[in-house]
């Protein structure tokens, strides 16, 4: 035994795990941590005397939940947007945003401009924010490098932020998230010269735990995205894809068709397309901060995914242009207030199935074997998470069994 | 002079004073701090000698704004309302809802049910979120009493907050909020029996600095609330009200005649109320957390305040209902996305023209004569404060000059 071990009492666990409970919910419940490791979780009543020995831990009657999981982040980036922001709030079109170098093409020049530790450093002040929530696992996604070099910048930032805050950080090579100025109007050889070396050289690196790509009209078709997840394949990583957020091209379909981890956004997504990801395991990643940002109107078919028990993930998106969202807590009230998910479906999204679209087994539930990865709130009902608008009621977040 | 004395260098100031400037902005500015009181603000190679001996305060380039203001909340309350959001997610009926309990009627009777004490214990746990914010005065209303008695406790707790906290409290005395279950059908009695003998009783205590109503459908008719107003004006104390956020009643043409400090919501408003509101100098107190949360889709006429030059106010609506938003900075987002209000207009609408609802002329902007209520940020550019959604760049709050 260490000092990760640690007997947790006087607490309510919502333990999401599959139950007749609503949140696997266990009231005066005791869990078990041992070595990092959660031993034990059920009634205190219930607790098996060898456990009676570890260093007790009281939590004063508070709930405890599994720590939050970010799916979806492109919490590494250069610069800010915000003059853009106020650009187009002042009546700017499009193209003068454009002329006066905003959108996308800003981030990127800002991204390649910067060095690993302005990167990480940037990165650090939202990754706190996150961990001041509870979260204790993120997903970093590259994709505004759009070269060789800066994507594997970024990919080594993402993994510097594990060595830097108690977190855990899954890697997403983004390479076809956009064609960058110098291939305009050429994708195909993007593609090929760029999207596809880079991903090779950063696997051989060991920087990339999935492969992600955009699938729209404004970035790449899904023939363009079949050629990169077919190296993926071959390189034994596992798939994920920005898909129908804006129209449907059949993205979630191609994504199911590799076992994708997930389809996220998917907005656009019609019965056939759900029907897919639900014979392939795939979940659906929901970002709420990209439709509210973009004042979208087509909301993703939840009872769609629901009717066919499509798992389905909340995460912030977080990102400079199209989702500057930095709270997971106010991810889950806009998947509730947009999308009509309820406070349990919206916790699972931030919990048992975040970690199961990142493919992870080992988080994302409070269950005997799993991580002790937990957050302990404020608050007596689970609903307070998704029922406040910008109020943080964490009390303490425990990671690799230690607060 | 005093330790509140102080010489604030190395900073941007967004005066929020009506310049050519956009937010009044002075770069590389000078603040000079006398007795808690701005003494000098201005381009640090303009400053006068005589403030060059106070003690120095670098502020490392940051942006200095005014300290900010919310001026609609319903902060004091006791309970929440987590479990009927869940159960309206869960498809339940407002029939349902309100069989179970649920609606302002149980924030009625969980605020009764609550000494002072516990009220003042909740209501700082919210507080001193918008104190990390940089919020540096809070307006507070009673309203979920609606009886004599608990009226006066709501208002007695929100003037405690200042006596436990380094904020300006101005309270709000909201009898007409709506009838209490033991006056169902007899709204009139309501308002001659509690309503009127309370906000007298409050006001002989020295607990009320406005007088405010909800007028619509579902609360209280015109000519009730005109009574009200009538007693108002005979105490000396200015009015507000709950206008036109459902439907068109023309509260903000009836408040605007008694000379109102500020309509707030005003979703239906048309041009005619505008114009009154205009020629009374009544501000326009804009709450895009409501509207947010029932998912409303009729903004208030923005472009028609603008038209008419009526001053527009952001705020945040706290309250456990309609809008349990605990953050103002994302209120500036909200208004920037939802409402397509700019950043200067939802900055100014934080800082200037919140004072100017709460009839405060000595906080609001930075400019000599003011109180020293500032608020310092780790950020290059105004807009970045209604740019990020939860993400808080407070770096530190000076109120009554101090730190
Ligand atoms: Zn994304
Ligand atoms: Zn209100």
């Amino acid at each position: 035994m260490t000092e990760n071990s640690t007997l947790l009492l006087d607490l309510t666990a919502a333990t999401m795990v599959e139950s007749p409970n609503p949140y696997g919910l266990i009231e005066d419940a005791a869990i078990a941590v041992v070595d990092g490791m959660i031993a034990w979780v059920g009634p205190r009543v219930d607790l098996p005397a060898s456990f009676e020995s570890l260093p007790r831990n009281s939590l004063g009657g508070r709930l405890v939940t599994p720590g939050l999981i970010d799916c979806h982040t492109h919490i590494v980036h250069g610069g800010d947007r915000a003059v853009e922001f106020e650009m187009r709030l002042n009546g700017a079109s499009y193209e003068e945003v454009a002329r006066a170098g905003g959108g996308i093409v800003s981030t990127v020049k800002a991204t390649r401009a910067a060095t690993e530790d302005e990167l990480l450093t940037q990165a650090l002040r939202r990754v706190d924010v996150l961990i001041a929530e509870g979260v204790t696992s993120i997903e970093v996604k590259s994709g505004y490098g759009l070269d060789i070099e800066t994507e594997l910048r970024m990919l080594r930032v993402a993994r510097a932020i594990m060595a830097n805050r108690p977190i855990r950080v899954m890697t997403t090579f983004l390479g076809a998230h956009a064609t960058p100025a110098e291939y305009a109007g050429r994708n195909d050889a993007y593609i090929d010269e760029v999207c596809i070396p880079a991903l090779r050289a950063a696997h051989a690196e060991g920087l990339v735990d999935a492969v992600d790509g955009f699938c729209e009209g404004i970035a790449f078709q899904p023939d363009q995205i079949a050629r990169v997840f077919d190296v993926a394949r071959e390189l034994g990583l596992p798939v994920k894809l920005h898909a129908e957020q804006l129209s449907n091209l059949g993205g979630a379909r191609l994504a199911a068709s590799y076992g994708a981890l997930s389809a996220d956004h998917i907005e656009y997504l019609d019965e056939d397309g759900v029907k897919a990801m639900a014979e392939s395991g795939t979940v659906a990643v929901i970002l709420p901060g990209a439709f509210y940002t973009l004042r979208e109107t087509q909301a993703p078919p939840i009872d769609l995914l629901r009717k066919h028990g499509v798992p389905m993930a909340l995460a912030t998106d977080l990102n400079p242009g199209t989702s500057p969202l930095n709270s997971l807590l106010l991810t889950l009230n806009m998947g509730c207030t947009l999308f009509r998910m309820t406070p349990e479906e919206a916790l699972r999204g931030a919990t048992q199935h975040a970690a199961r679209a990142l493919g992870l087994t080992d988080t994302g539930t409070i269950a005997a074997g799993q991580r002790a990865e937990l957050a302990v709130w404020d608050i007596r009902h689970p609903a307070e998470l998704a029922y406040r608008i910008g109020f943080n009621p964490l009390h303490s977040r425990i990671f690799g069994g230690k607060s």
